[in-house]
């Protein structure tokens, strides 16, 4: 068996960063030898720095590594995943590109920027293609790639097979899980049976991230997808999984069967690679006219896959239908490690 | 002060019955005189007839009335609230207009027959002008008035000060409260800490019921409001109110302030006429950028208004917003109550 | 009719004044005339001071009041209610004391005083005769009185009909609403569909502050209930209302129905002098065997009575019951407004 | 590898069905190759008989299984797990052992018959000395045997590893999670954001069966353990997991280190002979102030470990602590296949 590549976590101490030491036990390729917080927890060993809120128990050989401080780039491994909080990454996640890291970063702040990859392996693994220009431009021997909002992420997917009928307009409105606010986030005084129908930046983020995520990579640049997109963006009482309903207007105009033949048949580069958290199916369609549910489906295909269900007619719009993503799997610490093995597939990382 | 209109319920011990029996508690014009349900319950007291699922203990004045049987006529008063079972309403409640009743109606049964009133007295009190031709047209002297579902009323009380600017196309999606499926109605293992994304016969009849409760009465038929409408429906884990989103096309493109103005100034007959169950203001703009939301909003105004919040434009359509009413009050027996009064103080009970 | 007592909250923004201000809407002997709070919140007026985080929207005459700061004495009515966080609320509630101001206090950090009266107007009255001790001993004119923590008033008031049969030993679990911890309170992510059983302090107090309450004033101090109390606290997910089981040990070994008399008679002073704040009945015993419960009980009788159901014998200590008390209305604010109104009563704010 | 041991399910179609197909999944011994239900599914594919209510999706090798008439005795395999519903349970299950079957139930019809072992393996694998005597006094060469109730099972695996101190008082409240009652169980109006202080006939059976299996064989039948057990029995809203609160008083007066140390060193029967379904740990004491916590703790160790937490001295007896058990794994499905392994390492299924 080959050495494992060793990785490091920005912000390991917080939610996310739990995130991503659960998600990656057990990982084929990588392997977690370094995590950086504030240097309130460097020093001690992550048990010690961490309060731990993850279902069950920190897995043992990450609770007994010693933290480090972010600021600090010497002595991190090439790879490291960041799940920082925006305060503080625009700063700390160039530091460590400018010196040479790969920072895999679940942030949203660089996101946006047009020489940054917003990557989803299934979609738009081209959009790799902007690291050389991003290097270039930015003078710099490191890169930095990211994945898209947890909501986002949950849209493109479901409307990535759909692309080529082209997307003209989409309204969607997001049932969205309270994990997705991190911890302590949203106080069980506002959600307990309870709708809170509004999201900081949220619907600004699945209008804008959607439009560049299924963008064309043009020259130097993305060209954004030209179509609008509409959000409704609300807070649910349900622990993980958002779930979306999607109206969406098809230039082409396909039958419904076109569709499923399209959801079905979509088996994109990291399935043909099976890269190892590529789920066997990246768009799962559900026949029950009552699913997905989230409590009930979130947890399938280790929470890669994104769930479709009741797709019918829209008396609006050409089609519409519901569908459901993990969004600390799929929507965070997941989404980064499939981009990171999407980049070590391709020899970004050698 | 004036002898009060006797009233009965048909169909009082169920869910809906219930809250007929709590919402009339006190009211000014109406007293509860007779109550009729199956004939399992027939010649019981309602207190011994009636598993009490509502909040507080059951009404003592009615707990002592002696349930009849409903498909017996004789003996019930003019006045009929009907909380029937879709199963058994057709009959029933044609059996008593039959024999001279007014039946005003929450059971979806009558809703889309022509020469029936689906109706919000906010909205379309001419709609009452059926009456006449029911009644020519069946050849009774009783009438069915009926209300709409719980989520259309939501829907079309906040499209209804919208009407003047041209609604064109509008795409829904709702929240709703567990309450609305009556009792037992959702079994906790199918909704705790989960979204169910569909709801039997919901969409079709907040696509459809919208378009006649917005209609117009030409001749001696309502035609229907020219719009598409597009509503994708959930089940959330809230106890009590419908929360939408809601993008609608309009029109004569107005501005913002318009649609806040419109909103602001809408003040139809039930109010103009002070109504006893009419809330003060039909629709309510609520500020606050988080807005309303079910469990904090729905009491206010004894349930009776709807509330609306978050105005923006749409990318896709024109603007865009939130809404929230009381399923099983505004939704149910408030609307029928109102209804009631709307007919009353027209002089149709006379 | 008389003019009303001029009243100020102490700690008037924070969740526990909000209370305050609910429940002190129309209240026919109190006014509110005055707020403090910090001094980040000093010379706002109250709505712009507050997040309004209960049901429905901010009291309008209370909106319009110019808030002090609490470190400041002058100025402030006789008579104060403290919703003073336990961090600050031992000087200041000192403060005002001594300047001859009459303070009711919710905080716990006098409760355990010895002359300090831990007041429950149905229970121990008579501990109001701590008032002039209390004022000989520290020299002051003023006069600080207090109300149980939210769990113990609903033990304690479900003990005191039974106290005549010798309690000996109270075995209690609790099972605490989300509103008992303020806002923000518990993490949704820590109780959304979980239990937590674990809440800092609160078995302490339950122990300890029972046998203070149902103890008996002896020369000038209190010889507090010779009985042991074991309590375990935890919280789960509901809204308002802290549900507990107890098993109870009598010396007096009464029957059943000893016991559902004593409860049923259970007539004191705040009900033999119709105190505005007083229950009907301060112990209501419900026959139904699955009741009371949170969620449909604890709004009955304005949040101020308590009730007690499933009383049967225990293998272990003689009987066993489940009591229901409103923690935010029976447990805070609605307990200081009764003891203020008992004081007034006994010619204390004279 | 060897040829695995076919096995049957009893009541496959329910929900308790449901959780043995989905826990046997895997097992390194047993394989399903016969399900029975009612003569409504008999003759159908498991999918097509079967709303599949849990998780995820009906696994795959089992759904094609056609469904067999419970009421049929022939061509069942030898060892059948029962997951009847109590009202048929009796007839069928002594059916099947009048034919030479070993029926291994959760149902609770034969539990406390003097001859059926009550088995839990960590606690009482001698009772299962009962099931020659049960063989002969009933003149059957089949056999039955039962798991408790699924509080039970939590409330003495707890008290298992504090008998040698003498167990003689027993005060326990539960907190039960919405799984416990089945499919549809308890309604969302009922449980939603609420507690129902009662669960018909579980605070009998868990007062009976934990003197029944803490007791002691002697001669040829069950000494009841002496001591006094009374149960306070509740749902809350949580979705798997039952949470206890238990006080115990005790006759040899350990010290918390030496309960400490008897819970450490806990490890019977199934785990010394590593019995494929036995946690590692069977009771797993959690040092946080906070823990256990259904939602967090409940899937650990596949749901087969108990979680203590909290062990502190009780005023009123000598201790106390909280508990917590998966209801439909460790108090259901997992307990019965747990006790045929046992069943099979003793040799009664040869």
């Amino acid at each position: 068996m080959q050495k494992k590549v060793e990785v490091g976590i920005l912000g390991a101490t917080g939610m996310v960063g739990q995130h991503f030491v659960k998600f990656l036990q057990g990982h084929p390729w990588f392997e977690i030898t370094w995590l950086g917080a504030s240097d309130r927890s460097a020093g001690k060993p992550y048990a010690e720095a961490t309060s731990w809120r993850l279902d069950g128990v920190m897995p043992e050989n990450v609770a007994r590594l010693v933290v480090q401080d972010s600021k600090t780039v010497n002595g991190a491994p090439r790879l490291l995943f960041s799940a920082m909080d925006a305060s503080v990454a625009t700063e700390i996640e160039r530091a460590f590109a400018q010196a040479g890291h790969v920072v895999v970063s679940n942030s949203r702040n660089h996101r946006m920027e047009p020489d940054v990859p917003l990557l989803v392996p299934e979609i738009n693994p081209d959009h790799l293609n902007l690291i050389p220009i991003q290097q270039r431009k930015r003078g710099w021997k490191g890169q930095i790639a990211t994945n898209p909002n947890c909501s986002t992420v949950v849209l493109t997917m479901a409307l990535a097979p759909l692309q080529k009928f082209g997307i003209e307009k989409v309204i969607v409105t997001t049932m969205q899980a309270i994990s997705g606010a991190g911890y302590p986030g949203v106080a069980s005084m506002d959600i307990n049976a309870n709708v809170i129908p509004f999201i900081g930046g949220e619907e600004e983020k699945m209008e804008q991230e959607t439009q560049k995520i299924l963008g064309t990579l043009k020259g130097d640049q993305i060209a954004p997808l030209e179509a609008t997109v509409s959000a409704h963006c609300n807070r649910v009482p349900v622990v993980d999984g958002h779930t979306i309903t999607v109206s969406v207007g098809l230039r082409e105009k396909p039958s419904e069967a076109d569709i499923l033949e399209a959801l079905d048949k979509f088996r994109p580069i990291p399935q043909q690679r099976g890269l190892p958290s590529a789920p066997r199916k990246p768009v799962v369609y559900m026949e029950e006219n009552n699913r997905p549910q989230p409590r009930r489906d979130v947890e399938r295909e280790r929470g890669m896959a994104v769930f479709v269900g009741r797709l019918r007619r829209c008396p609006v719009l050409d089609f519409k239908f519901v569908a459901l993503g993990h969004n600390t799997v799929r929507g965070a610490a997941g989404a980064a490690v499939l981009n990171a093995e999407l980049m070590y597939s391709e020899g970004l990382l050698d």
